[in-house]
């Protein structure tokens, strides 16, 4: 008899952890409706060609496959086998599942254009897959949910993006995270400041490790990197700046004066706090982090990055804005800007500061119980009422002892039991009991209905 | 520059059909819900040898597989390639797509048994992913909509998927439908009442397809399926039934008088009339078809099926009980029941008898629109008080004429715009127009929120 297992890198999610998922999604979903985004899906499989080459080389060893449907040797000769597996590809596979969300949403802003609104702002939330090798916090299989604007460069989006991060963070019950914003145009200008212009690509990957190995370790980098010593110089005091946005925005128009791309970066970010101020937004929560490069080499303008502080997860948010997302699939000129949450962070964040709110999570309110078959008999005509006024309700399914019932109850975190004995039958009542205080007393129906309704 | 598509057989799933799908899969969730089910996932990929041999040769073709990661060639020999796809697929492929939501369940409960709580009430709403040949209405990728409780033999299940279905089909505002219910064992007593006992397999094929082909045509079939003339001839009268359920039932007890099997499908059959009595259920609306049986092979108990009336669209749900869902997995004796949705069906239904309700379908509420900067800021001060009252809303984001504002929020939908300009700015108010009739007043922020929560 085969004994089952699951794919490693994928998960199961039981009940319990489906209600705490569900209740970091709906947060999410709630706030991205409140300001005004609208949920698409796309299929899990794309056509191969729509992926290969948007993530690297890298990206692309780590797609999934789907082998063709029927003889998918037929095209295959001796010769494809010495050739080699990339070589042979082409001829068994043709489609791959979604590495991420975002270029199928690219692809699908441009195969809809002339069907869409813009400026459009979508929100998606589907697993993805990648043939990582999976470890602790990574998996094969993972849910992404992504926000995006796209056809508007108004910076009220890169404002309202932060303002969704706070909305979400604060029904989630997060009070104590930093969310650090920076833009791209700031670190091309920097990079022309230090004499190393052209050069912010790998100014930017070696900045990013940072918060990780120290400025000792990223100057030795930098200097591998072909920078000079005097690029490397002039960065220093720019690592070491610490004031508030306001003394920075001042630091930065001094050090950029002779960059356009780096004042216009400064620019944007202060017409961005400006905005979040008309909106009657306290500002001091922005974390301008001149140093902010995050790896993604799309970017053209505001990056955003979020950590919760005090907990051992990396960060939990991000994204930026981009100038050509579509333009590999023919369509150029589309700005837009994006973010996303990752779901699972964010449940290790919840859990490890034991903030998932026992009441959403709750599944039935109550059960009935009973002796015997007449009080199972009652139970059924009492069943139907409670349904009747919205409470989600259950009667143990077979005659059987109380202790079960009652075990049952507990087991499935139900809170109260309502047991049908002779007693309660003859007087058309439920002895309603609470299983966490152990508190029981004898209501009539109506009477249980509201008390329910409202505990 | 590449032009792009989707796979053959897929779809994306835009803001509009994105609402209407969340309405009905809403729908459905709150009523397994209250009904006590409880949510699950599992992940898309399952091992191949989870998956194969459980759909019969021709669903083992229908898997999807996923090709092996890095070198999938490194296994494969030149001589492979002439034994063919067959032989190869193990060497090149060792995970595949879920196929349906009740094999990955039945390997969830047997990987689960220790820590859940029988019996279990599970419902998972995830997409299936099929290699069929694509046409109108087929999909290679698709949701289910499952809901099983294993671990009880209790026909209090039976009685609420009956219920579940009426209280689903309920709140989506279809009234005109039959829930045609029958029980295996009745089949099996019916080929054993008429001499072809052992034989209620091909018997079940035949008379599955008899809406569809007309009893003279399954005849035909019967006979060339090896069923005697005079096995046939006992089973017409069966055919011709045309009385009501308790007619029905008198009929069966003496048709089924020889078979102990037959005879207990039938007093299955009443025991869940009487819950449903019990429940204070109305039992008109059960239409016990004898003839009902439903392709899959597993089914032991009752079966289900239901469709709507008067439209073009086949059954939009349908289950049953089965004995042993979990044998194959090695763990025997776990009897269960349960049913699934059609939800792509359900969307034709609806769409086809008008039924989407505007209002569940609606995002934002009210667009704020501008003339000028001025405007502008004062409309992003607004926003910030609307959206704290929980109010969907959204500002253009870019000053732009005000025609171009209007046919955003009409396209998208938006049913009120609050016009920004300097006689309102001075006034501390808003001009709110009602973009379908057209009306427009003035109103103070306060009295523009209160109207907007409650219309």
């Amino acid at each position: 008899m085969q004994k089952p297992g699951l794919p490693k890198g994928t998960r199961d999610f039981g009940p319990l952890q489906m209600a705490r998922r569900n209740f970091i999604l709906n947060t999410i979903k709630d706030t991205f409706q409140l300001f005004g985004y609208q949920q698409i899906e796309t299929p899990a499989m794309e056509n191969l060609n729509t992926l290969t080459g948007k993530y690297g080389d890298e990206g692309d060893q780590l797609l999934f496959k789907i082998l063709n449907s029927g003889d998918f040797l037929k095209k295959v000769s001796p010769e494809d086998l010495s050739a080699g597996a990339n070589a042979t590809l082409p001829k068994v596979s043709e489609k791959g599942l979604r590495y991420d969300l975002t270029v199928p949403f690219a692809r699908f802003v441009v195969m809809n254009r002339n069907e869409l609104t813009f400026p459009f702002k979508r929100f998606q939330i589907q697993p993805v897959w990648r043939a990582d090798r999976p470890q602790k916090g990574r998996y094969r299989e993972f849910y992404q949910c992504d926000a995006d604007v796209v056809g508007t460069e108004s910076l009220v989006c890169e404002a309202e993006i932060i303002l969704m991060i706070r909305d979400v963070f604060s029904k989630l019950g997060l009070k104590d995270y930093s969310i650090k914003v920076n833009n791209r145009k700031i670190l091309t200008g920097i990079s022309e400041a230090i004499g190393a212009a052209g050069k912010e690509g790998p100014l930017c990957v070696a900045i990013d490790k940072l918060d990780k190995i120290g400025w000792e370790k990223v100057k030795e980098e930098l200097t591998e990197r072909d920078f000079s010593a005097e690029s490397v110089e002039k960065l220093a005091p720019l690592v070491s700046l610490n004031t508030d946005y306001k003394g920075k925005i001042e630091f930065l128009k001094e050090f950029l004066a002779g960059s356009e791309i780096g004042l216009k970066g400064v620019e944007e970010f202060e017409e961005m706090l400006t905005i979040l101020g008309q909106m009657g937004e306290n500002l001091d929560f922005v974390d301008f982090d001149v140093m902010l490069a995050r790896g993604l080499s799309y970017y053209t303008g505001a990056i955003f990055e979020v950590k919760v502080n005090h907990v051992s997860i990396g960060s939990v948010s991000g994204g930026g804005r981009y100038d050509n997302l579509t333009g590999v699939f023919g369509l150029s000129g589309v700005s837009g800007v994006g973010f996303s949450f990752g779901v699972d962070r964010l449940y290790d964040v919840l859990d490890e500061l034991n903030l998932f709110p026992e009441e959403s999570l709750k599944g039935t309110k109550i059960l009935l119980t009973h002796f015997d078959q007449k009080g199972f008999d009652y139970a059924l005509s009492i069943l139907t009422k409670l349904r009747k006024a919205g409470i989600k309700a259950e009667i143990f399914p077979d005659v059987t002892k109380v202790k079960k019932q009652l075990d049952f109850a507990s087991k499935k975190g139900i809170p109260f039991v309502g047991i049908c004995g002779d007693n309660e039958i003859q007087t058309e009542s439920l002895a309603l009991k609470n299983l966490e205080t152990g508190n029981q007393e004898i209501l009539k129906i109506e009477e249980v209905i509201s008390f329910l309704q409202n505990n």
